[in-house]
């Protein structure tokens, strides 16, 4: 016999249920009671409402009305009626409370008060029952399925690239060993070295940082790709900005110069924070508030000048300002913030990397507009992005946003083979292990672009949260790698 | 100046662009000349279908159309007009051809003639430019849409659960570690063991084989979820069905019980099923006389007796028959195929795990339907399924379908904390590591399930391959981590 027969609340909500039998699941948030009546209000993860259900002690029994505390899982059938209070418009008439789940007051860690992000952290596998993470992943739920239908209706292709690679090709930074070997023991050659062979894959494998080439690979057949896939690094950086296990978004198009990628990156990310703003209005206005509320416990010459949705809309309704990296050097250079040296890093000489203070700099105080910056130095970018005639710099762009800076990195690649095995000998590059990534430019080469975003760093702009391990479930960090 | 100009070879064909002047771009399949006109094919990814450029060498020089060879890049500008010749409709008549690049005949691999998939999975970085695999993958994509499509219209969440995890508490096989160590000399403790408190995460960690439990986390708080990531399994098989790193899909449900998770199954296969018929008809359609010709090569015994579109329709169209394991061991008993000896596994006790072919022999020759396999004994299943009150078996289901098996595995979970925690005790189960999974059962319990349907099976299942590594695209197994 089905079990499921429930309304969700989000519907609950949407249509119009009134005066109708219905059964409703959830959570209990909290409970007040007096002597003529307890008011529960009840979540089932659908919305950040939760939706009151009203318990009269004369038809639900005082056993019952007592386990229905804060935790514990409810299955509640009654009668839809317009609520006397304030607070909402309609509410339940139970006529009958199951007690599907209890939670012992004295030992369930989730009461109804504040409970600190760092707190939340340490039971993350229950943390999805407060109304700050409800948001959160159901926001970042919206985001991903509005990055799989963004590309499908453009007629891209998604590729699952592979986790397991022996390629640390971008030289990306550090990266986590996969190995079946028993590490007390593992097997040597008989010159006293890791006999590497010996491995499942028979050869040296690790978590890869990135799914970029093999990305371009199918985009040699396909055309229009993009990957959605977990990426490692095996950094020791414990910072609110990182994680050793994220999610990336790498489109790659044949046959796109750097200009088709910039429109693609600019109108990619204004339909995807479009789609959260529409899709998930209750959830942004309630991450809206409790981003100002942690803003006014900040000093004032800290807090951002825009709130969550102020810096949404900036996204969605500006124009992006694009320029060159030498034009910015020049902004930046003549700025007062240079002359004045509020800058940590002051910009002097044509060539440095720009630090977040810089592009921050540039999107909040000098254009107010996200900024695709261009043509970024060669020496700082990495080897597969295409040669620009000056010599000197390359097809690069970075796309920075308010609050965060960098949030796309992509370029146009070296589609010319010659060009590019200089550039990986001048950069140490193997050439022979790459023999796979050059036969794209060795038979039927083309132009072609791609960007990537990691999509953490995204879910924490479109949800104004302040640290990157409050955006996924589980977070992997140094020392951490719990539930 | 933006470069991608081009219409798609799929738009081509579908809307009207007769007389109007266009650019398209792709890579020649083959090329036919004689003294007045050569014809070449062009091929983008977005369709199966080529598209016919038509070159007078009277405008187009001897030179470009030499280099126009199979396997180049082109960009042809012209203007649509209605073919001449047979096999197409419509055709390009070039007014300038542009080689975007070249592949010399002498080296380049892909000739147009019949590989074998063997060789084809050598250069895996290429196939994705033959016929086969840019159906394969087309009809991969859309099934992974579908994925997304069908949970997010039933307001399921997709939650990214852990890749590097440092429990294997399903028991589930073999897993790979993950490590930072220098594998030549990993820190030791004083009594000679690896010091894992010194590794990355402060702790042994492997990759993930199935994100169920985390999901279950989740589900206790959003209701209804599902997660779609890689996992892996370090097992030394070398099969056409067993891939070192695959895509699974779990949906988990709180408030679902065995009935209604099989209610779920059943409506989501058919769904995505569906989705791919009418998304990639071409495809489906090459890919159902490749697998005809693939058949006819056969010994006639071996043959199937539906052919790839017969067996699409039969899942689609057909009511999934639903019966215990008892019953059907009761079916497998007394069938001809035991009583025969045609099974190479006779069916005698109650309590036997089946086999691939008793799973289609209740599909394919006593219900012809597909079915879903409840109830199995305990002892052949996990740790978290519920117990039913016979005490002898658990709320499993097996769904399965014809020519591979099963599809998708299931159950309700047990969500009673004493009954789950004293079968993770008899089973071994460290139930102190696990606390976090408890928790769910100790707080806010409910009735739940779900589902896990391996990705590339269901890929092998649609487009009618006869290998699990020609579905994608750099597959990972013993001895090969390639690209």
């Amino acid at each position: 016999m089905a079990f499921n027969k429930r309304v969700k609340i989000k519907e609950l909500l949407e249509k119009d249920y009134a005066d109708q039998d219905i059964t409703i699941m959830g959570w209990v948030r909290t409970k007040r009671s007096n002597k003529n009546v307890s008011f529960i209000a009840l979540n089932d993860g659908s919305s950040i409402k939760n939706f009151q259900v009203v318990a009269d002690p004369n038809l639900i029994n005082e056993e019952t009305l007592k386990k229905a505390s804060t935790g514990a899982c409810l299955k509640v059938s009654g009668k839809i009626v317009t609520s006397q209070g304030s607070g909402q418009q309609i509410e339940l008439n139970a006529s009958k409370i199951e007690i599907l789940g209890e939670a012992d007051p004295e030992k369930y860690p989730l009461q109804p008060k504040k409970h600190s992000l760092e707190f939340l952290r340490e039971i993350a596998h229950l943390r999805v029952r407060t109304n700050t993470f409800g948001a959160v992943f159901r926001v970042r739920h919206a985001l991903a399925f509005a990055v799989h239908k963004y590309f499908n209706d453009k007629g891209f292709f998604y590729i699952h690239t592979p986790i397991i690679t022996a390629s640390d090709a971008e030289g990306a930074g550090e990266t986590f060993k996969v190995t079946t070997f028993d590490l007390k023991n593992p097997p040597l050659t008989p010159d006293g070295k890791i006999d590497y062979k010996a491995d499942f894959f028979e050869r040296e494998t690790n978590l890869t940082v990135s799914g970029q080439l093999e990305g371009e690979l199918a985009a040699m057949g396909l055309a229009d790709i993009y990957t959605f896939g977990p990426t490692f690094r095996a950094e020791n950086s414990n910072t609110t900005r990182h994680l050793a296990e994220f999610w990336m978004i790498e489109p790659e198009m044949a046959f796109y110069d750097a200009e088709d990628n910039q429109d693609l990156a600019e109108d990619f990310l204004k339909y995807i924070i479009s789609y959260a703003l529409e899709n998930c209005k209750d959830d942004i206005e309630f991450l809206d508030k409790r981003a100002e509320e942690e803003e006014s416990t900040k000093k004032a010459d800290k807090r951002s000048e825009m709130g969550l949705l102020g810096r949404l809309q900036f996204v969605v309704e500006n124009e992006f300002q694009r320029l060159t990296y030498t034009e910015a050097i020049d902004v930046l250079k003549n700025s007062n913030y240079n002359k004045k040296k509020k800058f940590q890093y002051l910009i002097e000489n044509w060539g440095v990397d720009l630090q977040s203070e810089h592009e921050r700099y540039l999107v909040e105080k000098h254009f107010k507009k996200p900024v695709i910056l261009t043509d970024y130095p060669k020496e700082i970018k990495a080897f597969y992005m295409r040669q620009n005639d000056d010599g000197k710099t390359v097809a690069a762009m970075d796309i920075l946003f308010p609050g965060i800076g960098e949030i796309v990195g992509g370029s146009q690649r070296e589609e010319r083979l010659d060009l590019l095995t200089k550039r990986m000998e001048e950069m140490n590059i193997p050439t022979e292990e790459m023999w796979w990534y050059l036969d794209t430019r060795r038979f039927g080469s083309t132009p072609h672009a791609g960007f990537g975003l990691g999509f953490e760093r995204l879910v924490l702009f479109v949800t104004g949260m302040g640290n990157i391990r409050d955006v996924i479930a589980f977070p992997r960090t140094p020392g951490h790698a719990e539930f």
